[in-house]
C-alpha cells in the first residue's frame, strides 16, 4: 500500500507498504485523511525513536467486516488490558500502552491501518470528514476540562495559536469562558473564528488563573507562568522533546498548580465538532506522495491545518 | 542591640543594632530562640537580594504592654491588607507583602523584632521553646494537607531529610500516611523518631501517586518526579534560588500534577507539636555572636536544627 514511513529523522513516500496485519478484535480501517500535528514533527526530531508509519490524527472508514463503510475516528492509546490503570478506565496512562502513529504501532500516513474495534468512535453523518480528522486534537483540549472538572475560571489565558492553541481557544471559549489567546504571529488571526477571543501579542501585566501552554517551547512555558496570579494553574498541553529550564522557585513561592495534559475524552470532542463550535479554517490537503512539501507547509501560519490522503 | 546582619552575602554579628520602630498594631518581640533555615542560606546567597537582619523560625516573648511574657511565634507574611489576596485571607500571596527575615523586614537574628499583633500566635506553656522555634516550617509541611484538602494517598514518598523533609515526613505519617523518606546521607537516620517512616537510598522501582520534593536541588526534583505513577501529584516544598532544567515533557505525557507549596497554617502546627507527634531531635544552640560556626554547623547531618539565641 501507499503511505508515508520515518526512518532516521526522515518522511518519505514509499508506494509498496505491507497491508497491516490484523490482530484479534481488530479492524482494518482505510483512511480517509490524516492530519499533521506538531508531535509529528518532533517523532521526526527522533521523539520515542518511532521508526515506522507516522500519524495519530486520522478519519477513516471499515473496511472489512459487518461494519464496512462506516466513517471512524480512533483513540490512539492502545492499553496492556490487565494492568491498574486498564482497569481503571485510564488505558492511556497503561505504562505498557502503545500509541497509534507515536509509540510501537504503525500509524495512519498510509492507505490503511489496522485498530482494535474498542478503539474506534463512529461519526455522525452531518460531520464532514476534514473537521473529524480533528477529533483527537479536540479531545486534547477537553482533557483540560476534564481535569478541572468542568470548572473554569471567568478569564483564562491561552498561549500559542497554533492547531492546538487555537482548538484550545475555542474549545474553552465555547465552555463560558472569557479567553485571551496570546500570539506571536499575527497572520494566525484569520484562524480565529469565535469573535469572544481576544488576542495579545506580549505578555504585559497579567494576573490570571488560569494559564494553558500550547506553544511546546521554554519561552512560552515561562510566558504562561509569568501570567498567572498566585495559586493560579498551569496546563501544560506540548509535548517538550527537550529537557527545559525553568523557575522552579516562582511555583513554589507562589504555590502554582502545574497540570500535564495530554489525550483526551474522544465522544466529547466528536459531540463538540458537530454541533458548530468550530467550522473548518483554512486546510492543505496533500496526497502523501507529496510528502515533503506537505511537512514543510506546516509552518506556514496562513494554513491552519496541512492534511494528507492516500 | 545584639544580633546579626546580612549584606553582600556576608552574616556577621553585631552588637549595636538599632531596636526595631513599632509600627502601629505591632508589638516589641524579645527573641529566645531562632532557627536557621534553608532559606536562610539562600539569602546569603542572593535570593531576595536580602539585605538586614534575617530569621524567620523564632519563638519570643512579648516584650511591652498588658502582653507582656506572653510567649508567641509568627506567622511571617505581612500582606498590605487591602488587596484581593488579603481579603481573602491570602495575606501570604499579597504581590506586595513583607516577609519577616525574608523580603523587606527584619527578622529574628536579634534580640528584639517588632511584629504585626495580627501576625502573633500565643504558645501553650506544655510546648517548649525549643519546638515552638519550628512552628514555622512545621506549618509549612501542613500547607500540604492543607492544598490535598486532608486527602493524602495511603503511600507517599518524602525526597530529601533535611531539616524541612523531616517535619514533612512525620507530618504526613502522624495523618495517617505510609511515608517512605528517600534519603542519601544516612547519618540523618537518627532524627527519624516515628518508626512506621521507612527509608530509602536510592529510587529504584517506585510507582507512588504522591511525592514531596524537600531537597531544593535539581537532582531531587528529577528523583520525586521519577518516583510517580501517572497522574501522580509532585509538591514542590523548596526554594530554587536558580532556573533550573527540567523534563517538562514527562509531566505532559503522565499529567502529573505540580504544587507549588509555600508557608502554611500555624495554629495547625502549634497543635500539633503540643500533641507529642514530634520530640526534639539533636539541636545545637548558639550565641548570634557565634554565627559563623552557627552557619558552618547547619550542613552537619547529625545535627536536626541549629539555632540562635541571643
Amino acid at each position: 500500500m501507499r503511505g508515508i514511513w520515518l526512518e532516521k529523522g526522515t518522511m518519505s513516500y514509499q508506494d509498496s507498504l505491507p497491508m497491516p496485519v490484523l490482530g484479534s478484535d481488530e479492524l482494518l480501517v482505510k483512511v480517509r485523511y490524516a492530519g499533521i500535528c506538531g508531535t509529528d514533527i518532533e517523532l521526526q526530531q527522533g521523539y520515542y525513536r518511532f521508526k515506522g508509519i507516522p500519524g495519530h490524527e486520522f478519519v477513516g472508514e471499515i473496511s472489512t467486516g459487518p461494519r464496512r463503510g462506516q466513517r471512524v475516528v480512533a483513540d490512539i492509546n492502545i492499553g496492556c488490558g490487565n494492568c491498574l490503570h486498564c482497569r481503571q478506565d485510564l488505558h492511556r496512562h497503561c505504562l505498557d500502552r502503545k500509541v497509534i502513529g507515536i509509540k510501537n504501532r504503525p500509524g495512519a500516513f498510509a492507505e490503511f491501518l489496522a485498530v482494535p474495534e474498542n478503539n474506534l468512535l463512529t461519526i455522525p453523518d452531518s460531520l464532514p470528514d476534514s473537521l473529524a480528522v480533528l477529533t483527537e486534537p479536540t479531545a486534547a483540549a477537553f482533557e483540560i476540562l476534564e481535569q478541572l472538572a468542568d470548572q473554569i475560571p471567568e478569564r483564562v489565558l491561552v498561549v500559542g495559536a497554533g492547531r492546538l492553541g487555537m482548538l484550545v481557544a475555542h474549545v474553552l471559549s465555547s465552555a463560558g469562558s472569557e479567553v485571551t489567546l496570546l500570539m506571536r504571529n499575527q497572520q494566525r488571526l484569520q484562524h480565529i473564528q469565535d469573535s469572544s477571543i481576544s488576542v495579545k501579542a506580549d505578555t504585559g501585566e497579567m494576573h490570571y488563573s488560569l494559564a494553558v501552554d500550547c506553544t511546546g517551547s521554554p519561552a512560552g512555558f515561562a510566558a504562561a507562568l509569568a501570567s498567572l496570579e498566585p495559586r493560579g494553574t498551569l496546563v501544560l498541553k506540548s509535548t517538550f522533546p527537550e529537557l527545559s529550564q525553568f523557575d522552579l522557585g516562582a511555583i513554589m513561592v507562589n504555590e502554582i498548580r502545574l497540570l500535564g495534559s495530554r489525550c483526551g475524552p474522544m465522544q466529547r470532542a466528536i459531540d463538540w465538532l458537530s454541533g458548530g463550535y468550530f467550522e473548518l479554517p483554512r486546510i492543505t490537503s496533500l496526497g502523501f506522495d507529496a510528502c515533503e512539501q506537505a511537512f514543510q507547509l506546516v509552518d506556514d501560519p496562513t494554513v491552519y491545518k496541512v492534511l494528507l490522503h492516500p
